[in-house]
């Protein structure tokens, strides 16, 4: 599915009559490719003083072959008074703001670098999560992050993107770095994300608790897990692992299937017997399986449970992906339009999970589909904001529960998303949807597909209870 | 301050041009003036089976005279053809949805009413919090209650608001159901409100754990606390309190400290010495206290601790409303705008609630102003944006320790608010701003000001930790 409006804006004749009318001229967003470097410039990595992530994140990138730009040299650079050199990306660890008047070390920074990145460049900030600060005022000041953050995201402009990473002191940060940094996050914007310790069902280790003040200071802090679970392929996170995609014939669950298998799964692709031929048709072009099931089902749990034990003996990944919309206000609402959304998209999910949990092993991945109109709710879908807020309230409750098994529970909540369903709005509606947002355009299937698979991957493992919304930071909120 | 569209829109004339135009015609919302009643007709009271709350908010509005409407009468008038009766208030008590198949009845409950409402009609949702539900199928059930009642807000119209208040099992609801009900909170819609037990300092009381699962069933919990600190009089409730409000010369400071003393505190107005002559005006007309003082300055917390020590022995509410903007892109913003924001929003509060919280006794009150652009971030606001979003971790990380002590400390975030600010605002943006939320209008300073009384107010000692937007709802979110 590809944004018409948006190619025809890029085009040569598009490009003048847009700038003529004055109409929002969206930036071609960076898309990854398999085979694409990470990101196609110099990355400036900079720190507040006593900074406890920036050395790791240096490492990190230079291992990975990321060019980095010096932060001396680049303050000199950004201060003269010519267009300063071209970066893809700016990460700023603030751990060491530990008062909000610390903060305007981050100023200082952004202040200098504000026009530095290229077109899709990256902006991520590193702090620690407020609930995990050992005093007040680090907390308020950490806490901040999120309006500066959130800020930069709505002022730079030509698809780029701003996220605030709060990492533990051992947090596996590759994973997820690289996931912000590549073509992969192209319409992720303005999230906060939070990484704590991996995950582990060794019942033998002890997890240090996050917010554990270090009485001998932030120098001897354990090192961050940064490569702990690694994979040798980063194109080919999943390989071996098997996956299982619900709504998948179709749209972003096709999608996902699609990606899942690009990284190595072998994915087991679930939709009801009336989308038999595509499913099928999919089935094949992925190399995977193809289920025909109501997940509404009474013995779906048990069928589908059934098919994972008897064939894989396991699944690793699973996304909840199955998804309907029967949109009517309240009071024009049927019973049945109600009953069947909320048994879709939540009540059999909750089912199924009952079902299958036990056959994901550690190093599972649960991962479930909400949606922006779950947070904010939505005139006209009270019935899908209901089980889509409810799917978020899924994945907080069973956060902690499955982490302990060594399994991480996400979800993704997709903005306004290019699919033959919002094909089909009002064109007044869809217009002002695609473009109520930082990146002024819709996103595509497979911004969500790539977000699922950052969940999805081993290295992700410290990645759990979140809720990131795939929606070019779009306007609508809470 | 007046929005004269809103006035306009309203007039015979105004509202046939506006139809005939397809323009908004916000609804004139209903406001609180001293002696109103706390509604403008009957108020219908359901639940789900085995929902706790509703016979004690039952009762609770039979003491305070409020008519109910009988929910057997009225499903059957709902379900007649003709226009039903109209009803001030839904209030539904859906603590006894367990299970997410649970809340059909909250769908039946709303199909059947949709259109029964008031003008400025009142929706509430009453829910047990997520984090406070023993089982996971509740939790997630009372989670997805978000996504129903943002979309109520969205779609019901004609003034009316929507919230949801998740209420521990000994919550003090009265003083929340009074400010929700009547014309106090009529900006604030969408919004979810937790009320937990009372904040006590008495070191000798135990208090339940909000989420203990009763070994007897529900019908044995402890009954709700709702008139434990109900004042006599609920036009005065703060009778015999002395109350602190910063940036009090003028608008939103100067509404506040006009609603404290019309509930019966002596306010002691304070605002920087070039206000002098508007702050003391004020501080005539509301029989208070006129404070010269610049908030950033060093000595201020000592000066202000100082001064509340001298002339009353204590604080009992303090509004940290003192803000500024000074706007500007990241790549444009000087040094000093980043700082002096940062300063007066944020750092000086933190340094004089180290110096005078001491003087705050149990039942004391601790009261920010943040705001939505703390929440959403906003272009050219990135210094206001941290600030806000500091004062939003201000309020997290003080209020475990605070209620310790018997004090509760929330903050409000205000939206689009008529002020001589928002009047300087381009039209077109100003336009936009005031039109995207669900009641299609701006605020006036009394509606946070209004919301802060209630935060304020001797009976909301279970209300802390909260985070209130007054913005009708704006679209505008993270």
């Amino acid at each position: 599915m590809v944004d018409r409006y948006a190619t025809f804006a890029n085009s040569a004749a598009g490009k003048a009559l847009v700038k003529r009318l004055g109409l929002p001229a969206p930036t071609t967003l960076r898309r990854h490719s398999p085979g694409d470097p990470l990101v196609t410039g110099p990355v400036l990595v900079d720190a507040a003083p006593g900074g406890r992530l920036a050395p790791v994140v240096r490492k990190l990138l230079g291992e990975a072959g990321v060019p980095l730009r010096d932060p001396v040299a680049a303050a000199v650079e950004a201060g003269a008074s010519e267009r300063p050199g071209r970066l893809a990306a700016l990460i700023f660890d603030a751990t060491g703001a530990t008062a909000s008047d610390q903060l305007r070390t981050l100023y200082d920074f952004f202040h200098a670098q504000a026009r530095t990145l290229l077109p899709s460049g990256r902006v991520i900030v590193l702090g620690t999560a407020p609930e995990n600060c050992a005093a007040p005022r680090e907390a308020i000041a950490q806490r901040a992050l999120e309006g500066l953050v959130r800020s930069i995201g709505k002022e730079f402009g030509r698809g780029s993107t701003a996220q605030l990473v709060y990492a533990a002191p051992d947090a596996p940060l590759e994973s997820t770095l690289r996931f912000l940094l590549s073509g992969r996050s192209a319409y992720v914007s303005g999230q906060v994300i939070r990484i704590g310790s991996p995950v582990s069902a060794a019942p033998a280790t002890t997890r240090p608790p996050a917010a554990a003040p270090s009485a001998t200071g932030p120098a001897t802090e354990t090192e961050p897990a940064a490569g702990a679970e690694s994979p040798v392929d980063w194109e080919k996170p999943l390989a071996g692992k098997v996956a299982l995609v619900t709504g998948a014939a179709q749209g972003i669950g096709a999608a996902i299937a699609r990606v899942l298998a690009r990284d190595g799964a072998r994915v087991i692709a679930l939709d009801v017997p009336a989308a038999g031929e595509p499913l099928a048709a999919l089935a094949n072009e992925i190399r995977g399986e193809a289920l025909q099931l109501d997940v509404t089902a009474t013995d779906a749990p048990e069928r589908l449970a059934g098919y994972l034990r008897d064939r894989h003996g396991r699944v690793d990944v699973v996304v909840h992906n199955a998804g309907i919309t029967r949109d009517k206000t309240l009071g024009r609402m049927t019973a049945e339009q109600w009953d069947s959304v909320l048994d879709v998209n939540l009540t059999s999910q909750e089912r199924i999970n009952d079902a299958i949990l036990e056959l994901l092993p550690a190093g599972g991945r649960l991962i479930q589909v909400s949606s922006m109109n779950g947070i904010a709710g939505n005139r006209g879908q009270a019935n899908y904001a209901t089980s889509k807020a409810g799917v978020i309230g899924l994945v907080q409750v069973l956060a902690p529960t499955l982490a302990a098994r060594g399994v991480t529970v996400n979800a993704v909540a997709p903005g306004f998303i290019e699919t033959p369903m919002t094909a089909r709005m009002p064109v007044p509606l869809r217009e002002a949807s695609r473009r109520l947002n930082s990146l002024s355009q819709g996103g595509l299937p497979i911004d969500v597909a790539e977000t699922i698979a950052w969940f999805a991957a081993p290295g992700s493992s410290g990645v759990t209870g979140n809720v990131v919304r795939v929606c070019g930071q779009s306007l609508i909120g809470a």
